[in-house]
């Protein structure tokens, strides 16, 4: 009756049913404006449905005022209800088929299969059992106030920093904390300065704003900092310790006359430290909020070191940029999770992680030699790498070549994946000779077999 | 020897200390630059340490360019080191002292002690015990896909929503969403209009952004759409099943229109859902997105139905506007972490949620009885509650009073915290008669003797 068939034993209620069915049949101007429903026994009769049902399906439509009702007289359709004539959906884009990968020398992967999956799994189990209902609640945008004091002693082990837990905030990895920072930076009238080449993170975060971006040429040392025009810009993005993805260690003259400029010009200094852990020959490199903090903000995150769903990171704030860290934080994505704030926070305190980068780092150190082999008995001199020996990737100079967007696409056809420096450049023009090899999460026959395939690849070409 | 004494048995390498020592005083210009530091033999002799170690400490200071080396030279301090004159470092500002908060009435806070704590953290122990190692990896900005596949059936058994879990996309709770999407929907010349009185997370965001507001007034049946400026907006942001403060459910009427509107000026109705699973006098309202879902973006979140601090949500998108969610979700924070959200799919696929949300529902209904009886044994009939029987919260109208923030202040004072819907205006001019009561976290003794100390503190100020 009136088109409605019921179904029993569905996870839909009846009354439901026929409120559903009711509706889609009004809005659908099937049963039109004005028109009067069955009553509530005649329509309970007809479907063989108890009246109390149909009254209950009427409520509905009444509550959400699809019908309105009189005293005594029959419940009508209400008025302007009718809806546009749909447009056509949008058809689905179709995927383009691509060849399979082969030898994936992307960039920023760490090695997962060394990830102490079962010790994890038991710190995550322990922290959920010892959760306080408190810390359910929202507890503030600055982030699980252990996990901070825990970061600052790591921070102290593992790069003789010197943070205070007051000074550390919780972040949703390195990406948010610059998306975050660029919120709270930009200035009228002012630029974002970024190294060419450099990470497309921030580099988007800023262009999709609308705020001017200035270059800083890098060379093997890092950023050059005297072509930096200081009191136009609000802040400058560097990755002084490794340079990505050159890999120039900035060296301390340079840090020092950043501050100067900073000082004097007041602005700030994002630090990105993205993968300080992994360093071969030596120590990790002092940060430069270590020389002086106070236009330097620290940004470090666990992607690399744990696991990159994991989506936690830190940024270590001058006391004046915390108040509008907050109030930016609490309208963005409100706080960080609980939970494995707190496994990690155990984490770090158990000395886990020192003994897991320990290992990577060892781990890590024999790939790159193992690439850096392969390198040797293929492209022999021809091939140089550039920049400081750390980290998951390597940038290779390749005497008198070129290397285009072509270049990346054929290669991408024979099964390598592989990336140009000069993506990373926004003109595109520089460091066309060089390429970018991310190997930390290949296996060692793999990066062997890859660079063969790269070698012959290009010899190919030739 | 230098000024720099050793600790044995530190967790700080010798060599690192005397790198950090010599640093420190290069830094602060006690070595000035062009000054030879001693020789490795001399300087081991003199501090008792080995002459590897001081030779690793000088390869630091060299590696990171804080001295030169030549050929059978000394090694000298570089130049362009010193460093600005350090400013007075910023007084953290003093804590006001307040009163303690005896009767809190705060909205948006749930019920936390009847989560199911031991459930919960199963879940996520099996979860980190069953994650594939791929799973740690980034996996893209759209979500989890089991869970999106859950959550499309949850809204159907829950609010007869059909969608395609193609359509739905996890975010780290409402606020990230409309983040998000005030990033993706702005348009130049184009205004977002919101309900006043209305929930300041969006208008803060839209706000600090600089971009034009539109404000639609509430009456009891919620937003009043004949006031829309439909060819200025790029979006409309609305609470139709509960609006919140007030308390209306938009009827059909107006959101046909309202859809009408959306369609005919191609703007996009942002449907904010917030508390729709608790209704105690009916079932769930429909929402706007099963009347055309075209230009509708439904804006759901776990916080108020699971717990804040959890951090997960969903949108259903309209297919147009999918890519740039995934462009804006990459440069923000990327992704969810994937730890909670396989908890999550399997809480939903066992139907947990269910229970759960069924058993919340019952207990927050007696909560809000124990709330209306005690209003009418204390106020009676001077109070009118305003809004449909629904969510974690209540408006209430005092026939003739005006509330303003001399009031909240004396409340708090007298230890209780409470809202004036008219703080959620943005004129604040609009309903000063009335008062926002948060209940959902209150056990029913606070809630009785709150509301007696609330009616004393209005009674004594008469």
């Amino acid at each position: 009756m009136w088109g409605i068939e019921l179904r029993y034993k569905a996870e839909v209620s009846l009354a439901r049913q026929i409120f559903l069915s009711l509706k889609q049949r009004i809005l659908a101007g099937e049963i039109s404006q004005g028109e009067a429903l069955p009553s509530t026994r005649e329509l309970a009769k007809g479907l063989g449905a108890s009246r109390n049902t149909v009254c209950e399906a009427y409520d509905m439509l009444l509550t959400e005022g699809f019908i309105v009702s009189h005293q005594g007289a029959p419940s009508r359709v209400a008025a302007g209800l009718h809806l546009t004539t749909k447009k056509k959906p949008v058809p689905a884009a179709k995927k383009q088929e691509q060849a399979p990968i082969l030898w994936d020398f992307k960039t920023g992967q760490p090695d997962l299969s060394q990830f102490p999956r079962q010790l994890w799994s038991q710190l995550v189990h322990a922290a959920a059992n010892t959760l306080t209902t408190q810390q359910l609640e929202y507890s503030g945008p600055k982030g699980y106030e252990p996990l901070c004091e825990e970061i600052a002693h790591w921070l102290l082990r593992s790069r003789s920093m010197e943070v205070k837990p007051e000074d550390v905030f919780i972040t949703s990895g390195a990406t948010a904390a610059l998306h975050l920072l660029v919120n709270i930076l930009n200035k009228a009238g002012h630029a974002f300065a970024l190294e060419s080449p450099s990470h497309p993170g921030i580099r988007t975060v800023i262009a999709d704003r609308g705020y001017p971006l200035q270059w800083l040429l890098v060379d093997e040392q890092g950023a050059d900092i005297s072509t930096l025009q200081g009191k136009n810009v609000c802040a400058v993005y560097v990755t002084p310790s490794h340079q990505f993805p050159l890999g120039g260690i900035l060296p301390a003259g340079r840090r020092a006359a950043l501050l100067r400029l900073a000082s004097e010009h007041d602005f700030y200094i994002i630090e990105d430290d993205y993968d300080s852990e992994f360093r071969y020959t030596g120590p990790p490199v002092s940060p430069i909020y270590s020389m002086d903090s106070s236009h330097v903000i620290y940004v470090g995150t666990f992607s690399k070191t744990l696991f990159p769903a994991l989506r936690i990171g830190f940024v270590v704030l001058p006391k004046q940029l915390q108040k509008s860290w907050r109030h930016s934080r609490n309208y963005m994505d409100v706080q960080n999770p609980i939970l494995e704030q707190a496994a990690l926070t155990q984490f770090l305190h158990m000395r886990k992680m020192d003994k897991h980068v320990q290992r990577m780092r060892r781990i890590y150190g024999e790939k790159r030699k193992v690439l850096l082999n392969s390198l040797e008995n293929t492209f022999g001199a021809s091939v140089q790498q550039w920049g400081d020996a750390s980290g998951l990737h390597l940038a290779l100079c390749f005497q008198e070549m070129e290397f285009g967007k072509q270049f990346v696409h054929d290669c991408r056809d024979a099964g390598i994946r592989i990336s140009l420096v000069t993506q990373y450049c926004p003109m595109n023009d520089h460091h066309k000779d060089k390429l970018l090899l991310g190997y930390g999460h290949l296996s060692h026959i793999q990066i062997q077999k890859g660079i063969q395939a790269l070698y012959e690849f290009i010899a190919e070409r030739a």
